[in-house]
């Protein structure tokens, strides 16, 4: 539907004239995206304040057909939160909802609302003696609806799960208004249809998500993050079983890089510099926490690492002396990614094989890759303990960076097929949003789209809820 | 609709002779179930041996509007295996779907089919060096794809989570014969909506669940079990946090006894015996895995138990110290149920509430049965680690049988409500099925149980699959 000016004062009515964004100053930082990919347009961002608010915007939307795009941080790497070219869509904004409701220590438990910035959650549990662990390079904008929303991932999925696992229960405002109260603060609840996880993840298309109950965990009483140089993915992954093996639910990252990767960090970033003194074609970052103490994290990775130096798996490998070092560590693998940009062109996929299979996906990937592009630098890095790679390239040195953007579908077909081939995800936790719509529509299964397509028609029958996303 | 004879042959055709069971002999196992509360009728019992053949069966059932009633282990406890007593619906037994496609012990996987009973998954893990974690009083008879449509719980949730979060990927028939292919083998996998979850704990409402993926984890290299006597459940719940405190994810088991119980367990169960000279008010069983050596396991239980003498929060305490005393600890615990039958009639729950509750959810319920029915012995364990209790109630000594089960509508409402005001679930792991479908009607929220209707409909449009039971 258009816009009409009569339609907007009505939306505007709703949050107040203060929180309706209409000049093009104001509402620029909410079409900015990290990646430059999605130049939507909008005449209308609204900034509610509460559930209510966002029912009655729900509502008026529902009656007058009116495209609404939720969005949170800002932070969503797939299109998801941006609105398309035509300026009829309006962006709802979840910013003002950032009340921590409650935070329940003896209960494990923390009701928040959409808008809470991640690291305020993080930096909540702290305080009250608590872990909430989803960590994501972001945390320090992106919001926990958008998290969930999208069903971020991050570097802890591997010992406590994906935002999914992290959340008990949800408020979420329907298309139509209506207030969906299923705020359970219980672990175990078999009644009924598992509602909560279809709008965690369904990237704003079948409601709103307004709150939620999130997990908390005991802090870890001591941390040890070791630096790894090996030669290759598939000692890594002998390396990963001896560690899962040796801590168990202990194991709490295992991040792959490589060389190249390493090299774009410490040339781009400042104060990343390789701990390791020889190179190593590749590396992993271990991190462990103990529920007992600084020394028995200790005394797990030097046993792991004492059994990997003994089966010839590892070439070197230093253990961070203090928390300033494991932050260090850590911040040459967060740094990675955006270390690829002054190196010109990148062409990114957030990709998940079966974990086992990871050393095979990317001899067959880099092989196609470089049979279609001499030269191309892959720095395929991420959360190999949880099989998901971000399989990303860097243009040849000296490349026309146009150009080499240019194949950027070319190059993701080839790619996503091996993924295929390998039983794994096309996206493994960014979501499918604009980017990854089309190739969804393509490839997979003819009846698990339909019954989305079922799910969405009989939630949203006037199709108000981000438009033009995931289906 | 009605089973005519002509009708019933297309359907034996489907199968085969051999497969179709029409004899009231035959028939009769697949329809007495464990709480002896459900009189279900049917002229048809069908047991295909392939997805294929349960595809023919559904959309012929859909082509004909016959309803199907889809069947595992045949241990459920809230009726939803079992027919109506009209005689129309069909039973569907997947038992012959009882193969273990594969186990893949380095990506720690089993691929397994719908009719695999428990126990046998359990094996085959172990067999291939692995822990398949869920575990259930019935696992000797219970089938992996009951476990999923229930979305069972067991003892093990408290580290490993529900059969849900076991669960990477299913195959699925939808009640046209379609067949959803969802058997991902990856844990990340952010691509459209949760259909998943949609189906795990729907009961048979929504399709018949064929196949899975399920998760493996390392075998633990030790464990460690105590029983632990103490004088409430304020103090269990201390005792909790303590253990979660120095465990951690090792900490695999939390279970609490009342006194009662554990004498009905030692009076009415074969080889089971008090492990402690002095009877206490109330216990737990602890269970400790360590990714280590049993030692470790040891240490930490050790740990745990100083602390916790000095606290003053434990009266008397045993290690066990072999693996047959492990199990006889644990055989204690899961004789309980079963252990109340020789005392009587029994009206039973199955609720979960905030962990930090229990005790006062205690306190408060049992004051309100004993007002209702003066003399009520009440046997409250269970799964206190995930705020998981059988808040079960036998009759008072010398009271008439019948009469105290005619109450339990009576009880049942009183303890519910208690429940709900504690922001409860009055089903925490054995789903809803007939015994609850009234009462869920009643209590739910409207709007989530519209959607539930709306997602029903979309599904199942000619209202096939297992009617009467859930919604």
């Amino acid at each position: 539907m258009t816009l009409t000016q009569n339609l907007i004062e009505r939306f505007v009515a709703i949050v107040g004239e203060a929180y309706a964004l209409r000049s093009a100053n104001d509402i620029e930082p909410y079409l900015i995206e990290p990646r430059d990919k999605f130049g939507g347009k909008t005449s209308l961002v609204l900034r509610p304040s509460n559930v209510d608010e966002v029912s009655a915007i729900l509502k008026l939307a529902t009656e007058t057909e009116t495209a609404i795009v939720p969005q949170g941080g800002n932070t969503g790497l797939v299109g998801g939160q941006i609105p398309d070219g035509s300026g009829t869509q309006i962006v709802l904004s979840l910013s003002r909802l950032n009340k921590i409701r409650s935070i329940d220590p003896a209960g494990n438990l923390a009701i928040v609302e959409a808008g809470v910035v991640l690291q305020k959650l993080q930096e909540a549990a702290a305080q009250a003696g608590k872990l909430f662990p989803l960590s994501l390079g972001s945390e320090g904008s992106c919001q926990v609806g958008g998290n969930l929303s999208s069903n971020a991932g991050g570097t802890a999925v591997l010992a406590y799960g994906n935002t999914r696992e992290l959340c008990l229960g949800v408020e979420v405002v329907l298309p139509t208004g209506e207030i969906l109260n299923d705020l359970r603060t219980v672990k175990k609840d078999n009644t009924g249809y598992d509602l909560k996880d279809l709008f965690i993840g369904a990237e704003g298309t079948l409601g709103v998500i307004t709150a939620a109950v999130m997990k908390l965990f005991p802090l870890p009483k001591g941390k040890g993050v070791a630096y790894v140089g090996l030669s290759s993915p598939d000692n890594a992954l002998q390396l990963l079983n001896m560690a899962q093996s040796h801590a168990g639910a202990s194991l709490t990252g295992f991040e792959l890089m490589p060389r190249i990767g390493v090299e774009f960090s410490v040339a781009h970033t400042e104060g990343v510099r390789d701990p390791l003194q020889e190179p190593h074609n590749w590396y992993v970052l271990l991190d462990i926490s103990s529920s007992r103490s600084a020394e028995d994290a200790r005394e797990t990775i030097e046993a792991i690492l004492t059994e990997a130096f003994e089966a010839g798996l590892v070439d070197d490998a230093t253990i961070a002396e203090s928390t300033a070092q494991e932050k260090s560590f850590w911040h040459m693998r967060e740094a990675m990614s955006h270390a690829q940009k002054p190196e010109g062109g990148s062409i990114k996929h957030d990709i998940s094989v079966p974990v086992a299979r990871i050393p095979d996906f990317i001899k067959e990937a880099d092989q196609a890759v470089l049979d279609l592009i001499p030269g191309a630098r892959i720095v395929s890095f991420g959360h190999m303990g949880d099989g998901n790679l971000h399989y990303n390239i860097s243009q040849p040195v000296g490349a026309d960076k146009q150009a080499f953007l240019d194949r950027w579908a070319e190059v993701t077909k080839r790619v996503h097929d091996i993924v295929r081939a390998y039983n794994g995800s096309i996206s493994a936790e960014h979501g499918i949003g604009q980017l990854k719509r089309q190739e969804l529509s393509e490839t997979k299964s003819p009846i698990a789209l339909d019954l989305m397509r079922r799910i969405k028609k009989s939630f949203d029958p006037a199709g108000v809820m981000n438009p033009g996303k995931v289906i």
